[in-house]
């Protein structure tokens, strides 16, 4: 199975990535850039018998591992490999 | 329009985060995890006439800014807001 998992800060947390990318642009010329959000992408292969199993293993490694509860959301995908 | 950029480092080149997160999964008795990559994502709004010319904002931010075409591939989506 193939999981990719997206993750980003919530909607009421200061993003400064997101900031940094957006007043770089605006620097640049394209002034059309409005919320600018930067998050991260972890895709892996992962060894399941099933989708349901696999969509609870990476439940898991996100709530555990891959994402901060406090500060984070996250959303995760799997599919056939 | 919506915008959102994945950038990942190319194939060759050597993922330390990635290698970091399937060795920290393995720990965590995660075992069947392989192949992880970690890339980012850069999600934001754009103010433009039609779809064909939000894409050729955006490839260009890609070019110029969003990616380091050295080691990194970029892949854009834009969608209706």
């Amino acid at each position: 199975m193939k999981a990719t998992v997206h993750v980003f800060l919530k909607p009421g947390v200061l993003d400064v990535q997101g900031k940094a990318v957006e007043a770089a642009l605006h620097g640049l010329g394209w002034t059309g850039v409005s919320h600018a959000r930067v998050g991260r992408i972890i895709a892996f292969d992962l060894a399941a018998a099933d989708r349901a199993a696999a969509e609870a293993q990476v439940k898991a490694m996100c709530e555990r591992l891959l994402a901060n509860p406090v500060i984070e959301s996250w959303r995760a995908e799997v599919g056939e490999a």
